[in-house]
């Protein structure tokens, strides 16, 4: 493990603890996992977090050495999920694309493998929303019964399902499915766990080091249940991942892209950092920001700009490292 | 009450049993107060739900006499709130414009007026979100307290003291203060409830005739535990309005005007309108769309339209109206 050099923070120019602080190479978008390596490492910060597209493009075992040589560790590895096809193919394809991304996330020596789960099928049909609507015999030869592209009840149930077929494989190779609510902006489309108080519920069944969760403040910042979900995600050891970024108004035209840097938006990153700091986690705190602005910028200002923010308004809620 | 009279629905031509439809004003954007109550007469409903601006250009008694002439009730008044200020001055202000939206409500002769809280100071502040960071000696003096602009926590219990605040004058009124959680993605901007079961805890210190909760569809769709809180609200008695609108995809450039007619988008009305019916609520079921397509339809249109699918989509999953 890394501590990291010291990284200046304008303006007083006060060394950062950058120690915790792990890039999410989505936040670089244009960089190739070796450049993301690189720029974190330059920056003196001890993590990465990986995207299986930058792992592709590098392959897997050198994507492993890479981040290995630069003594970095893999804070978690993004994504597995879409579970929520209704058919056998649907649901046969999901569990292997998910039982290779496990052993990806083992090959690259991460326990965390964060889940965004899928949304609903009517959202997946061709011409996505825009269902032919069932005909009226149709509807009443079902009724009182929800239609089944729009069931959101039975849509959760199938996650369930497919986390409980796929705990064994994850179990064997020790990595953990982690759980990650998204935003209720993403319910019909992306992510049916819509808060955290579901996802651990949905964890509730399987042990602590199999099924975790994220806490990515984009996604839960609203939540009037937070602070009591966050204590019950530390009570119960399931914490696997702090994610932070802000959340900006107003949204850009896909809402996926609307995250900003800590202290551009909404989020009250020192109350929840307490939060989540309260309820025990000593782990790396990931910054992954979907932003065409971000993107458009050059990494290593990228880079400087996050440890910068994270210093300012997270850092100094965090608990004392062990280093000191 | 008027029952009112079916309307044909295309392309079954078989009535619809609009009994318990409602025609929000905010539906038929173009129409004044006087043409939306007669469109909705013209349609067979049996209600409008009232938008203060409408009433205000109607001017108060005159729209008191225009719905009673029309033989229509008032579902809702729409809106009071905005509770959030954390000054004096902004206090009262909210207070004395609450108090006047209490004796439109009952000089209109509604119980139900429905409360949009307000969001974050940060969202009100001048230039929106993009508030100055405090300075590190701000940050450090405060240190571990959250940015007061941001701090959803005391934005939230300002919220419960205004409606304690309101109360008194809301039961001198026979009034009722209607709580309405918003879909979160108007949590930093519009209102700072977000779920069914946050009003419900927010209303338990008053009586159920006194403050009460809407159920929009638009606005909870998503929330696992939304069955439970409906079931909690009707064995509470506080649901004091269902309003139906869909969620459709992609989000218009304002959130605020993405609602679409139901079947439009990704509510599951069947199985949201059953935990109504099973919770027991036998009121008017409002549509309230915004949408710019829908505000540039004619209104009679529009009206038609609402029927066939509240026909379709709705109305099939009540109960049985006691008219038979």
């Amino acid at each position: 493990m890394s501590a990291g050099a010291p990284v200046p923070i304008a303006p007083q120019g006060a060394p950062a603890d950058v120690s915790r602080l792990s890039l999410n190479t989505a936040t670089t978008k244009a960089w190739t996992l070796r450049e993301a390596v690189d720029g974190a490492a330059r920056a003196g910060l001890p993590a990465v977090g990986l995207w299986r597209d930058r792992v592709a493009e590098a392959g897997l075992r050198e994507a492993a050495r890479i981040v290995a040589d630069a003594g970095l560790r893999v804070s978690s590895l993004c994504r597995g999920g879409f579970l929520t096809a209704a058919d056998d193919a649907g649901i046969a394809a999901a569990l292997q694309d998910n039982r290779a991304a496990i052993v990806e996330a083992a090959t690259l020596g991460t326990h965390e493998l964060v889940f965004v789960v899928g949304g609903l099928p009517a959202a997946s049909a061709p011409g996505g929303g825009a269902l032919p609507y069932p005909s009226r015999a149709d509807r009443t030869a079902r009724h009182p019964l929800a239609d089944p592209a729009r069931d959101l009840v039975a849509t959760r149930r199938r996650v369930a399902d497919r986390i409980a077929d796929l705990v064994p494989f994850a179990a064997e190779h020790d990595v953990r499915i982690v759980l990650e609510p998204l935003h209720p902006v993403f319910a019909a489309d992306r992510a049916v766990i819509s808060t955290l108080g579901q996802a651990l519920d949905l964890a509730a069944p399987f042990p602590a080091d199999v099924v975790g969760v994220v806490v990515d403040t984009y996604h839960v910042w609203w939540d009037p249940d937070l602070e009591r979900q966050i204590a019950r995600a530390g009570a119960e050891r399931r914490i696997a991942s702090y994610q932070v970024c802000d959340w900006i108004l107003p949204l850009a035209a896909d809402p996926l892209l609307s995250r900003g840097y800590m202290g551009d938006g909404y989020v009250d990153f020192a109350t929840i950092t307490r939060w989540v700091t309260a309820a025990g986690y000593l782990g790396d705190v990931e910054v992954e920001i979907f932003n065409q602005e971000v993107w458009d910028t050059p990494g290593d200002q990228v880079v400087a700009t996050v440890a910068a923010r994270y210093a300012r308004h997270v850092q100094p809620h965090l608990a004392p490292s062990p280093q000191g």
